[in-house]
């Protein structure tokens, strides 16, 4: 196997599959890149136990295959020396011994390869129907999604995203049974019944490859995978088995009260008041909104001190008498998911569940569920 | 004790005392900042064991003393806090019970502090004598010495940095037995005897406070201490009991051939040469210069692979057939150590040290054992 490419074109896939390239030594072949070499394309290929991604190179101009032929090489070294490398080409040589041979400029590299006859086949293989979706938008939605997944494997299930269908709809559901993420998306037409979990910290490695643009994904399904075609790039993700719960009924409907704030001046009032527990897992606010419709948010912390913070309101519907505590992290996270630069949050009752809107993210409801005061 | 200052002048000099803070719980009192108020300025102070910052803020446009007194406020709150905050101006009032209350726009702390009677007397006394040098010249100075002293407790004094004045000059020392930095500064005028050996990392903390720029700094001495007064700071770092060795006779004066590299092109050439083993402790690699003046450094690595990177040679003092193992880490040290953009390497032997030299780094030579080739 023989070819050239152009280093940077190289670098630029390599760092795309490399999200997927596992650190553990259970499997050592995984810890390699297999790079598949075909007369007219380059094929890499990354693979955890979680995700699989693949890189297509075929540009000519950039490209100059030789030889066919495959080879895995050991991910980590093989991205630190491309990486360091100034040449404009990179040559490769593979040979029986599985050895490879990398010549750029006055550098001359051997690096020893892994068995490519061990590296597990993977289907990267496309499904008759799938969405499509352009990549701002989808890297909005992961975004605004997988904080409010759960971290601990008690309920696997919450450890996802669910993403369900329905008619021309779907709904984008995660939820650590303390807070609830949910947006719903409306397309132009009907897609058949998807009822589907991805991991969160799957959707977040993918998101990472994603560069805001125009460019449009294709999103597969199988039972078990999730196939996001992105460029020249193809994700794979395995799916979380078992039903999703339904969040429907949690979502209040009828409020006692809604207030409106600056988001940014809302987000560091919060950030300044959450300063004296903010190592704390127990990061607990109360937030009182007056009858005179002035409004604050405090904490105390017994060992560091009081603060407290005046907040401006810019609307209230209903002014009340009214207090809840909650915490401040959720808090943050689910205001951060926000574009808007006005949040509107509504309150159902001082120990029931409040949501978050704003009227530039349409159809995106962040929930929160109150905290018993100590 | 009232005062009310300028927000970003605050927080300017809260950074600075800030590197003295302990985090260690032995002594609480010292995860404090002692705010010392008097009729014309204000006082910060932070200390550890082995350092100690002082501040002096009499700004009178930035700062309104309204009534006289001190505190020590719980430091990295305090910053945290200030750093939080968006308002011009922030009011500190303290009270008998040792709180602290802080206001700033809406925002309203009160913060417990620590006993002041707690906090030890620290004495920032001037000496008579004193050596006068530029910031950015220090900075330097500090940059290119510390890199090579000890991380070994084992001969502790080799983990200090010596200066020591004979007449007019002044040589800056650090070694950790495997190579060795010496940087001779020539003044203007000579300077009663020193001979001290301050601590690598404390050397460090203050240059991490040191901007570039034409600033004069004052380093004090006494028996334990040395002091660097730096703009309206005070850098109090203890010193390293003992007697630092004799290392003039170790450098060597003669030569079996130099030669001279771009020192950014060797950086690279080096840098990649090393990527295989860049995580073990034995990072050797090989330099060879043949008697046709071609150059050429190589590594090999049992599990991973071998590398071979050739060199652009600029000059060469002897062409010999001439061959020398050495660390790459300390290699690649030294050399970011010089400002010159060519280095020269001067050998003396395959099994003896070698040295550097850069025609823009006066003075300054950097020296390198070589390792028994396995």
């Amino acid at each position: 196997m023989k070819f050239s490419i152009n280093r940077d074109l190289l670098l630029q896939n390599l760092f795309a599959v490399s999200k997927a390239l596992s650190t553990k030594v259970q499997m050592p072949v995984l810890t390699g890149i297999k790079i598949e070499v075909t007369k007219n394309n380059i094929v890499m290929t990354a693979s955890n136990n979680e995700i699989s991604i693949q890189a297509k190179i075929e540009d000519r101009k950039l490209l100059r295959i030789e030889e066919e032929g495959a080879f895995v090489a050991p991910g980590k070294y093989l991205i630190e020396l491309v990486k360091k490398t100034e040449s404009k080409d990179i040559d490769f040589i593979s040979y029986e011994d599985n050895s490879i041979k990398i010549l750029a400029d006055r550098s001359d590299f051997t690096l020893k390869g892994l068995d490519k006859d061990n590296y597990p086949i993977i289907s990267f293989d496309e499904s008759k129907t799938f969405i499509t979706i352009d990549a701002a938008n989808l890297k909005q939605i992961i975004r605004k999604s997988t904080f409010a997944a759960s971290v601990s494997e008690a309920r696997v299930i919450l450890t996802g995203v669910s993403f369900q269908t329905s008619g021309a709809e779907m709904k984008v559901v995660s939820t650590d049974s303390y807070r609830l993420s949910r947006k719903v998306l409306v397309f132009d037409h009907e897609y058949p019944e998807i009822k589907i979990v991805i991991p969160a910290k799957c959707l977040d490695e993918f998101n990472k490859i994603v560069e805001e643009g125009e460019d449009v994904i294709e999103i597969h399904f199988s039972k078990t995978k999730a196939l996001f075609k992105y460029k020249d790039l193809k994700y794979l993700t395995r799916l979380i088995d078992g039903t999703f719960p339904n969040t429907d009924a949690l979502i209040p409907t009828q409020f006692l009260t809604s207030v409106k704030f600056n988001k940014n001046e809302l987000i560091s009032s919060v950030e300044r008041v959450s300063i004296f527990n903010s190592n704390e897992a127990s990061n607990i606010i109360k937030f009182t909104l007056n009858a005179d419709k002035t409004c604050e948010i405090t904490s105390t912390t017994n060992e560091i001190g009081d603060a407290k913070e005046e907040l401006n309101l810019l609307e209230c519907s209903d002014p009340i008498q009214f207090q809840i505590t909650f915490s401040s992290a959720y808090f943050l996270e689910a205001l951060r998911a926000f574009n808007s630069s006005e949040v509107e949050i509504h309150f159902t009752g001082e120990i029931k569940p409040f949501i978050i809107t704003g009227d530039y993210d349409v159809n995106l409801i962040e929930l929160i569920l109150p905290v018993r005061a100590a």
